[in-house]
This record gives C-alpha cells, sequence and structure tokens, in this order.
C-alpha cells in the first residue's frame, strides 16, 4: 500500500477540502476521524470509500494508507492526535415516522450533532434538517454525534413550506404553547409523529407553526432551553409516553 | 475615566491570567465576556468588581474603562468581536435542597455550563462539583451557562466521601439500574432530592454510589447519552414528577 509522507500529497489535499461544506456538498462525501466514529460506521454497516492511518498503527481496513505522523496531522480537525480517518458516502432519505424530529435554524453543529445522538438515544426513526441548519456531516457535528450520523436516517428539508410534508402528527415545540408536552405525550398514542424543534432564540417560523397539527412547551423557571437540550427532553418525553407501563401497575423495584 | 490603548497594560494583563484556572482559584474572581452574560450578572444582583468596554461604546456601567479594540481583543477568548469584559467574584454556598445535582467527573466545561443552564431552567436549588469537574467559572462554561452561572447556587464536595452529606434523597443516575427514572419521580413526591451524575464513560465511583439510597436509569436504546443530556433528561422528570397534575385531571387544550 500507498506510504504517503508528504502533507502536500493530493490525496491529502482533496481529504482537507473536505473539511469545507462546499467541497462536501459537492462531492456528497465527508470525513470521519478517529477509531471510535470509524468504528460506529462499520457497526452500522456503512463502509469507507478510502481510508489514511497513521503509520505503523495497523488501524482501519486493510487498504487504508498509511501516512506519516505530521502529513496526518495537517489533515485532521483535531491535530496530531488522530490516528485515523476515512472517508464516507452521505446518506439522505426521505422523512420517515414513526417518530421524526424536524430542526430548524439550529446552526450550531454541536448542537446538530447532540440531537442526532439523542435521536438515536431514543430511537427516533429520522432526523429532517430543514433551512438554516448546520452541516450534519462537518466534522463537528459529527463528532458530537457519537457516530450517531450513521445510525439516525438523515432528510433534507429545503423549503420550510415542506413542513407540510413531514409525517404523522406535527408537534411545534414552543415556549408559549398552552399544552405541556407531557400533557400531550400522554395523548399521542403510538401513532406517528414529527416533532418540529426551532433555533433558540428564534423558535419555528410562522409558516412552519401553521403545518402543525399541535403545539407543546417544555415547562421551564428560565427564559430559555439550549435546542439540543429541548430535542432530547421532547424525545424523552415521547418515548416514555409510548413505552411506559401505567403508573398504578408499576412494581416498586427498591 | 482612563483609557487603556496597549494590551502591555498591567490591568489588562492581570485579567488575562483570569482565563486559566490557577488565578481564578487563586483569587476567586472570574472573567465574562459579552453584553448578554454581563446583563445576566445585573438581574442576578451580582456586581462586576471592575469591567473594560471597548472605546466609545458606552456598554457596561459608567465606571467601565475604555479600551481600543485590539487591546481588549487580546483580552477576550473571543477575539476582536467582544465589546465588554467584566470581572466577578465566584460565589460559592453549602449545597441545598430541595432540588440539588452532583456532577462527578464532568470534565468537560460546556457540559458543566450546559448543565447550570438546565439547573436554572428547571429550577434546582443548587448545582454540587465533586472531583474531577471542570471549573464552571472557566470561559468556555460562563458561556454554556448562559448566565445560569450567576442565578445557580454553585457547592464544592472535594472528597466523593462527602456524596453523604449531600441533600435529601440521593438519587444515582446510572445506565445499569432497574428503576427507572419515571417510576421512581413518581414515587419521590416533594422530598428534597440530590440527583448524582457521573461522566459519560466512566460513571459514578462505588464509594459514590453506595452514598446514594436509590438509584435510577434514563431508559436509551443506544449505549450512552452525554452527560449533560443525562442531567437535563432526570431534571425535566424530577420536575415534572413534583408539578404536574395527575393525568386523569389534566385538560385538554387543544
Amino acid at each position: 500500500m500507498t506510504h504517503i509522507t508528504s502533507p502536500k500529497n493530493p490525496r491529502l489535499k482533496t481529504l482537507r477540502r473536505l473539511r469545507g461544506r462546499r467541497e462536501r456538498d459537492r462531492s456528497g462525501r465527508f470525513l470521519v476521524e478517529g477509531e471510535d466514529l470509524i468504528a460506529a460506521a462499520g457497526a452500522a454497516g456503512r463502509p469507507a470509500l478510502e481510508g489514511y492511518r497513521l503509520a505503523g498503527s495497523g488501524l482501519g481496513e486493510n487498504d487504508f494508507f498509511d501516512v506519516e505522523r505530521s502529513a496526518l496531522g495537517a489533515v485532521s480537525t483535531l491535530g496530531s492526535s488522530t490516528r485515523v480517518l476515512a472517508v464516507y458516502e452521505q446518506h439522505w432519505a426521505t422523512a420517515v415516522g414513526p417518530l421524526c424530529v424536524y430542526l430548524h435554524g439550529i446552526a450550531d453543529p454541536g448542537n446538530v450533532g447532540t440531537i442526532l445522538r439523542s435521536a438515536q438515544a431514543f430511537g427516533a426513526s429520522c432526523v429532517a434538517l430543514g433551512p438554516g441548519c448546520a452541516d450534519p456531516h462537518s466534522p463537528k457535528a459529527v463528532r458530537a454525534s457519537m457516530g450517531a450520523i450513521f445510525a439516525v436516517a438523515l432528510a433534507h428539508v429545503t423549503d420550510a413550506r415542506d413542513a407540510r410534508e413531514l409525517p404523522g402528527e406535527r408537534i411545534a415545540l414552543r415556549a408559549d404553547a398552552r399544552e405541556s408536552l407531557r400533557a400531550l405525550a400522554g395523548e399521542a398514542g403510538a401513532q406517528p409523529i414529527t416533532l418540529l424543534v426551532g433555533a433558540e432564540r428564534e423558535g419555528l417560523p410562522a409558516d412552519v407553526v401553521a403545518a402543525c397539527e399541535r403545539s407543546a412547551r417544555i415547562p421551564i423557571a428560565s427564559e430559555s432551553l439550549n435546542a439540543a437540550m429541548a430535542a432530547t427532553v421532547a424525545l424523552y418525553e415521547i418515548t416514555r409516553g409510548r413505552s411506559d407501563a401505567p403508573r398504578s401497575s408499576r412494581v416498586r423495584t427498591s
């Protein structure tokens, strides 16, 4: 296998461009760094298109390129501590139920990645990204997702008006909604749902709210909750409402 | 008022040192950047010990120093976009109920700040920081707290064995607990509680678990939840268990 020593190697230059959104959008590929994330890709059955590992480390697949530390560090967004990198194809799907999360204007890649992780944790079927969202395939979002980028179905919603095509009953998460999320989750049963989450300050725009059957709030004492925390709490509440036995039949275990 | 033009100004040099934990620990002070956070301090009745603003901006208090942009940018952890900075006294208290959150080994300052914010959102009375936690007064934690650093009482727990002095019934959040958080929250009523949260991979150490009356888990489909998300969901569940009317008496609002 080729042994790469120079950061000016043409393959590494192409790899480096994947750190930017333009090249990711153009190629439909993305860059993944570190053993844990590459293992998550493997667990999800997603093959690397190409891989690069620290020379002598023996990490990754047999056909990964061996790269000298300084050349590998020049590509990584994490610097010289990275020992393995790989390129994957982006997968995009149509938004599907039974539990879809729609994000609107969530511009912070860390928040998008965290929400992907929560979506996986609570068994959501899909995360749909509306206008103004950070690229879920950016290095920071991928890292925050802790591998959920490979496990959760992703959908694009390029026009907010298409929110009315999101699956199931659409529930807008809004600070000023009359109904609490818990009351609503108790009534929702097992029908398909899309949870719609807006940015922390701006919330959801009027045309997206108009596409929703219901609104719900998370009761809080302060002014606002981080968007990722709000989405996480909502996913927890909706999935608890679906799976928990009624209180009266619960057995004390302590 | 003095007009500061040089980044080598002795006051700015002292300020710069507050970016490091050593100087924060030594002085018992911390640095706050940006209008929103300084407004949050004001709303919490916490006076700035000293303040620095972009010359000509008129921001902050009357007695803030006017500083040239380049000199101010050299102090800020956010660079030249910062227009106002101030120094505050750290406040530390004894851990108090009725709802305290104890963190153990939460080393990421962003997670610590996010948990402070959730603690404020769900009306927790206190956040107690055990061994291995990031400094809640670091610039990154303060920023992630969105001002909650001024609103939530903070306590130190320097020795994990002191976990048995945390207020009320102590509930360890553990992935392998038999009881679900919801079952427990339904039973807990309004008695004082401390929720104990460990780091994502390591969890809570045995001596901290031994100091707890109960353990509870957040049911998830994936391997783990980020510590800030777990703490946020737990705070939500506990406070919902306290404030929500029983389901049968709820009124449909839609």
